[in-house]
């Protein structure tokens, strides 16, 4: 079988499910594993003779395998092709990571660098597909089935392209997705990172099983995500969750894409960033001078090291983020009431003192029907959530039939 | 037909679809109106014998008639029961409308009057019903199939209670739904006041026919309801869209709730009459300083007033709410990215100077991929939209099978 699929592994890669039934098969496997023959058309509300037709057919696609076994046709394993791999890319305001999973979502291999995203959609599409040739050569699959990709802005999803988006110079509606298909031989879909990131902790994550979740990034940018119901809602015409730029308060920090008080320029890594880097040199903190004598700058990470050896500035600074942090996150919250809060990007790595200070902040500002039960949660699967999502992203538009 | 449901008045009434196909069937008839036999067969995709069969069960329950025509059995007209009445309840911060409408939602009557919602549950129940009982007097309706009404505040919609709303002392957790099923002997549906509005606004007013959109109710409080895919979305717990008390920005005006710069605080109508006032007070406003001295105080409708008559103090601030409320609308709207916005509520008296400025904010402020083709309009049944809306509450409950 597994011989077979590979002799005729250009035509059989690009097979898709044919009717919303065999999606539907295809989405449980992905979702739950391997499924007894048997057991399979009672989970699925199918006859035996249709389930076994369906079964065939997205065999024959190369889609799923049966193994037989001795003890008879209905007690057969039913599983994902083996050699199903889809690709996950996350393109970040100053890093691209890329990972190929197999039919079930499973990381198999990444690869990543730093890279500016302001280097413009050629770059960067470049080194996303040069990361991709390197797990190919490492053995980590021949074909890609597919490959989902969040970029750090508003994104039409529909076509492909980014639009407007206040971070990403000369990508306003760059052709991401067609270019992304020529290079790698296979579907692409194209979403914002934030999207990206709530389906792989939904997939795989904090936010498994849960109906209504609210996603908040907090990275160099600041993107919020919703579920509803168990699927992404994307709102109208797909910005659902672009928050970054909103006015949070009278602030007159200025932010790159021109206006002041953002939220972004207010509550982002970046943001930390230069305010601990003026506390460094103001004297405030001792800790934080001394790492900016020492590499020349001062980041989040930073911040996160010192608050750990108890520098009140660097705690100070920790938990003032997590009071603004948590000011949006209450406006979200009692907009959208959801059941759960995800917290994921860099910022989330000043852990259990920023996350205090969110809940403290949201359950203050919020109405108490809305946080009664409300747990705020970090990410799971951290950076490889957008990895993981990415080939959900994708494999959700494959097995959509 | 109509005397035989009068003389089993007490018991048809109570009558409801068995049927999730039943329960169809009447929505279909609530929102298209009376269809003829023949084509209701299509509509609804059933065989003529199977609607046959649930045409004769619901008007046997006296939920629907079915008027017989000289041309044939086919050409026979199906509509909803003529004897079917809502009621529809508004309670407002400082008033309480209620109203009848027939099936398919169409208003019959109404009354209303003043009344301080701080009055507690006990006074304001009561004024609903002695209100229902002078429209009953007026032959408006003899008994009511269900009433839906709308309170100021977070309710909990399954228990049919407010949850600690912030501007009505004496409200927590009182049982307003077991109080008016007993008033009333009818089904009673118990809903946040922004709820019920964009419901009605949805089945007959300036949303009819759109999927996703974001109202406001900008009066005395202020607060959203959001309608994703055709349909309101309350949240996790219910409270979605109660963002009255958030801390909109860092001005110190102090809230009735206790805390300071919410949203109510700073871009309700009490809050433009509270700045009108001082405007008056301080002769910045000829204008508002007459209407002072003749009322003994300036309201939101003597602001609307004196910028008709070109006061520039009056018009500046309307100009001032309209940023704020703008403000306020380009983080829900960033966030949501719905098709449509519907300002309701008694702020939007201030007409299109306000509406003029509210939209140049939000198209200012939010991402350009949120607002492309985004209308801001204001609501188009003004002060019936809570009572329509309270209708079809309860008939989407009592529809639902």
């Amino acid at each position: 079988m597994r011989r077979r699929v590979q002799e005729g592994v250009q035509r059989v890669h690009i097979a898709r499910p044919e009717t919303p039934l065999q999606a539907r098969l295809l989405r449980l496997l992905r979702d739950r594993g391997p499924q007894a023959r048997g057991g399979l058309a009672e989970v699925a509300d199918l006859s035996r003779t249709r389930l076994g037709a369906e079964l065939d057919r997205l065999a024959v696609a190369g889609l799923l395998e049966v193994r037989r076994s001795d003890a008879g046709r209905h007690s057969a394993t039913v599983d994902l092709h083996p050699d199903l791999r889809f690709l996950g890319v996350d393109v970040g305001a100053t890093s691209v990571d890329v990972g190929v999973t197999d039919g079930r979502l499973r990381l198999l291999g990444r690869r990543g660098r730093e890279l500016d995203v302001r280097e413009g959609p050629a770059v960067v599409l470049d080194a996303v597909v040069a990361l991709w040739r390197e797990l190919r050569a490492e053995g980590r699959a021949v074909e890609l089935h597919g490959a989902g990709i969040g970029l750090p802005g508003p994104v039409a999803s529909d076509e492909g392209v980014p639009v407007a988006p206040p971070l990403m110079p000369g990508w306003d509606r760059y052709p991401v997705r067609d270019h992304l298909v020529r290079a790698l031989g296979c579907t692409v879909v194209v979403d914002n990172d934030v999207n990206v990131l709530a389906l792989g902790e939904h997939h795989a994550g904090a936010a498994r099983g849960v109906d209504d979740v609210l996603f908040v990034k907090l990275g160099t940018g600041v993107g919020a995500a919703v579920f509803l119901g168990g699927r992404p809602y994307r709102g109208a015409t797909g910005s659902a969750g672009d928050v970054g730029h909103l006015g949070l308060d009278d602030s007159a920090e200025p932010c790159p894409c021109g206006a002041r008080g953002c939220v972004e320029a207010v509550v982002s890594g970046a943001a930390l960033a230069r305010t601990a880097t003026a506390a460094a040199r103001s004297g405030a903190s001792p800790v934080l001078a001394r790492r900016l004598a020492a590499a020349g700058r001062v980041t989040a990470r930073d911040v996160a090291a010192a608050a750990t050896e108890a520098d009140p500035e660097a705690v100070r600074l920790v938990r003032e983020s997590g009071r603004r942090v948590g000011r949006l996150l209450a406006t979200l919250v009692s907009f959208a009431n959801p059941g759960l809060v995800v917290l994921c990007g860099g910022m989330t790595g000043l852990g259990h003192t920023l996350l205090a200070e969110v809940r403290a902040e949201v359950y203050r500002r919020s109405p108490p029907l809305a946080t009664g039960d409300l747990p705020i949660v970090l990410s799971e699967l951290g950076t490889a959530a957008g990895l993981v999502g990415g080939a959900r992203l994708v494999s959700d538009h494959l097995f959509a039939a």
